[in-house]
């Protein structure tokens, strides 16, 4: 990772471990910049002894809060989360965003959903006019997944199914496959592929996040963040 | 089951059972009316070595087909069917359905969402005016089940975990869990309650099956049959 844009996101990841307060049920997300969150809020987690517990959205991300001593909430413990701090891999204008570049969409949604509060961290990179632009990870069920990608390619979309180095099918902490959609000319009608993807029987859910950001921290490489 | 019941389940299974040609691929749905589909096309593929490949919609149908000597199609090997063959819990005069009342709603979904045809047989109990007499199964990932059932309650449906008889959730056969949802007074909007169900995350897919169905056989205790 380039020097400034690790910098970038510490910043925002710090940012948001900032706006953590004693008492919170907190969502964490997953990948690089949800990692520099998890690291702020852990030191601030034992500098300052916050009581809070936290609600992760991988396994990758239990294991980190795990070894910071942040205490987990049990899976089914809770119904509802006071804020969740998680990254995007494109944020646009309008706070739409595309996740899941790390395979983690549908828990991310799923905490995301249950969060009173979701506040995206991203470096300025990941900010863009219009989505599309990083391919749309959407999970699939394993059952019959060849029919499930001819459909999503019969009706004009460009998908693989992601793959480990081994050539074996990438699966999630759900057990479930991943589609990479690519849009050659960015995505313009993200609703309505968004209808159209997640009707096809199959779709367990897309990498599109609607309405659901109430904030969003850019951090910069001065150690600065802009909010919007 | 009563006797009238079974014989008419057994005269819609026995005309669905005539509809299949050699050559075809069949989706094989799952459930009691179904199964007695598959024994007819057992008797036919046996008595005229029709040459057919199956693909069953769960490993209950699977096990039933292999018994009768009919090739399953490898569950990748194929991306379309001529012809799926299933029950259902609800019809309408749309040919709406509700489905999965035995759990399958998942596979059995994708399985039609294969189909060039979709073949529905019932006995005429499962004809009505307005779907949600009987329970609506939807299909949800197991992690954080308790936030999904309580957003749904929090739409205002009444929705319980399906549960084994030791009480433990019940287990689809792609892992994922199933919350029935009571109507108490019919669901006048399905269309609608699709909509609003299936945006929850978490919520995989549900039992409503619309524009799917392309005939409806009932079956009737004397062996004749109705089509719709």
């Amino acid at each position: 990772m380039q020097d400034d844009i690790q910098k970038s996101r510490q910043a925002a990841g710090k940012a948001a471990a900032d706006l953590i307060k004693s008492g919170m049920l907190v969502g964490l997300g997953t990948g690089t910049t949800a990692a520099f969150f998890i690291e702020s809020l852990i030191e601030r987690f034992q500098n300052e002894h916050l009581d809070i517990k936290a609600f992760p959205s991988s396994e990758r991300t239990a294991k980190l809060a795990i070894a910071g001593g942040i205490p987990l909430c049990g899976e089914n413990s809770v119904t509802s989360l006071d804020m969740t701090i998680d990254g995007a891999d494109e944020v646009d204008p309008q706070k739409r965003l595309i996740k899941g570049g790390g395979g983690a969409l549908l828990r991310e949604k799923i905490v995301a959903s249950m969060s009173k509060e979701l506040i995206i961290i991203i470096d300025r990179n990941k900010l863009v006019n219009v989505l599309g632009g990083c391919p749309l990870p959407i999970e699939i069920v394993p059952f019959a997944h060849h029919a499930t990608l001819a459909k999503i390619i019969d009706l004009g979309y460009q998908g693989v199914l992601r793959l480990k180095k081994d050539e074996q099918p990438y699966m999630t902490d759900n057990g479930n496959y991943i589609i990479d959609i690519t849009f050659l000319n960015r995505c313009h009608t993200p609703e309505k592929d968004q209808a159209i993807l997640s009707s096809i029987p199959g779709v367990i859910e897309t990498g599109f996040f609607f309405n659901m950001a109430t904030k969003v921290i850019v951090g910069q490489a001065d150690g600065g963040t802009l909010v919007m």
